[in-house]
């Protein structure tokens, strides 16, 4: 029995952590595999695809990212159980990512810093929480999450999700029918989907085009979007075309079609963009690993699995 | 029976919002003041020395700003009820100011900006809220609900002020024995203290000496200040040398010891420097006039008033 860590990034890390937690677990980092047949869990991270196949007795993967998009992608993928990391170390990360980013676009900071850049004061009147709508596509685990420590400043809440859910505090849209309604009230687009064949791409020039202008007329100078979700969601272009166009006024990015950003995106340069490496929820090795021995734990005592992922699904 | 109102800034904004709350009220804005006689309520924000000590029936002054210090500088300042203006509106955008500027620094964003101005796509690992130390000194009612919008997202909390205070979830230092275990054990300090003459310039180089430098063995690069109180707390020249030393790592400040902020300050250009133009908790006219309103109907009918003014104490 033995816990294999194939990770694109990190991998060290993860091993050390794991030994730390457990000093009896024996702990094997890919490519150094030794003999397969020992190995019952998988944590991974962008594993080669056709890995995990060559595991006979393999029963359980840890996804370490929320995303499990690029694991679905391999067609080798063993039929075995495949959760994904979700606690509240990374959930905490990610409302800390998205309340930043909304409240630096609600208080207008872009404008700030472009004229601390010139050296100008000046005053330029804000919107009070209440007056400014967020809309969350997405609600998960994390876009609830999301909610609630946006909801602690009193900003209007809106949510677009494939099916329909309930959030406290959350008008609730759903499916394409309900995504007119949502993008035509909303101020600030806080994106935290999975990645499937039905999100990929939903980020384009036309979702932008939808969004609530209203802001030109009130105190903020236009629509915001943050993608924290996953790169995959979003036409890089397009955002660039729709900041230029006017129908974004800013931009928060985590993610993007090609990471690291290729240095030629003009994304890196836009003033009003930001751009962040895929740090919006980079939880502590400690515990991506203490999550993972609890799955394998469960498993072995017949309980049921946390975020089990649903492959047909997608999430 | 008339309302003055005496401001430097939107004092018209202010006129318009006391006549569209209550129509039958008389309403003056300085210099136009008419009859002397009939002023009994002052609304003011920086009015000239003398002003008010020309109002014969005067009973009430209103100060549009939370901080009275320049007020209170004024030796003719009628000995009547002096109220200044805090409500929920006012705490809500002070503790969104603060928020930001924690979550800004935790997330190490002035790094991130930096790195992206060179497009330069690079991790950088960043603690868990719960192991970053946030420092706020004022414990009234804009540090408490501060602490409360930063308690949500695990931060552990302490807090200074000159008397002994007990806040929800903050560890309590006061007085000068205080400050030196509350410095000591701050990773990001938080300043909403009133300026009065034991305050005046206590944001020195001797002060952020004394901040934590865990910082920079732990995850963070090292001791960020956030001032959103009032210029008059800090010595400009001192965070620019201890930015330079390194006693600081990075500021947010939203003011100044002189506003508008100099163009030949070294602050405005400091790459880890973020200027906002006193803007942190710029409330809505409606609600200042609103709040105004309830203070002269409390008064009439001989009720509390709201958030008085200590003379002596300073606010």
């Amino acid at each position: 029995m033995a816990l294999l860590i194939a990770s694109s990034s990190r991998a060290d890390l993860f091993a050390e952590a794991a030994r730390a937690c457990d000093g009896d677990l024996d702990v094997r980092v890919a490519p150094d595999i030794g003999r397969r047949e020992d190995v019952t869990c998988a944590l991974v991270w962008q594993p080669p695809q056709g890995l995990l196949k060559g595991l006979p007795n393999l029963r359980l993967i840890i996804s370490i990212g929320a995303g499990v998009d690029s694991l679905l992608a391999d067609p080798t993928l063993p039929d075995v159980p495949l959760v994904r990391f979700v606690d509240p170390d990374l959930t905490g990360r990610m409302a800390e990512y998205v309340a930043l980013h909304v409240l630096f676009h609600h208080r207008r900071m872009t404008e700030f810093r472009e004229l601390q850049s010139r050296k100008v004061w000046k005053y330029l009147p804000e919107p009070a929480a209440h007056e400014v709508r967020v809309g969350i596509m997405g609600l998960g685990v994390l876009g609830t999450a999301a909610a609630s420590a946006l909801g602690a400043f009193g900003y209007r809440l809106r949510g677009w999700a494939r099916t329909p859910k309930s959030v406290a505090g959350v008008s609730s849209f759903c499916g394409a029918d309900g995504l007119d309604a949502f993008l035509a009230e909303t101020d600030i687009l806080a994106v935290l989907l999975p990645l499937t064949p039905a999100t990929r791409g939903i980020l384009d020039r036309k979702l932008f085009s939808r969004l609530s202008q209203q802001g030109r007329d009130a105190r903020l100078p236009g629509p915001a979007l943050i993608n924290a979700g996953r790169g995959g969601l979003q036409i890089d272009t397009d955002i660039a075309a729709a900041l230029d166009a006017g129908d974004l006024y800013a931009a928060s990015l985590d993610v993007f079609e090609a990471e690291p950003l290729p240095a030629t995106s003009p994304l890196w340069s836009h003033p009003r963009v930001v751009v962040t490496p895929h740090n919006a929820a980079e939880s502590a090795p400690s515990a991506i690993v203490r999550y993972a021995l609890r799955q394998m734990q469960r498993q072995r005592c017949g309980e049921p699995l946390e975020n089990l992922v649903d492959i047909r699904r997608g999430y």
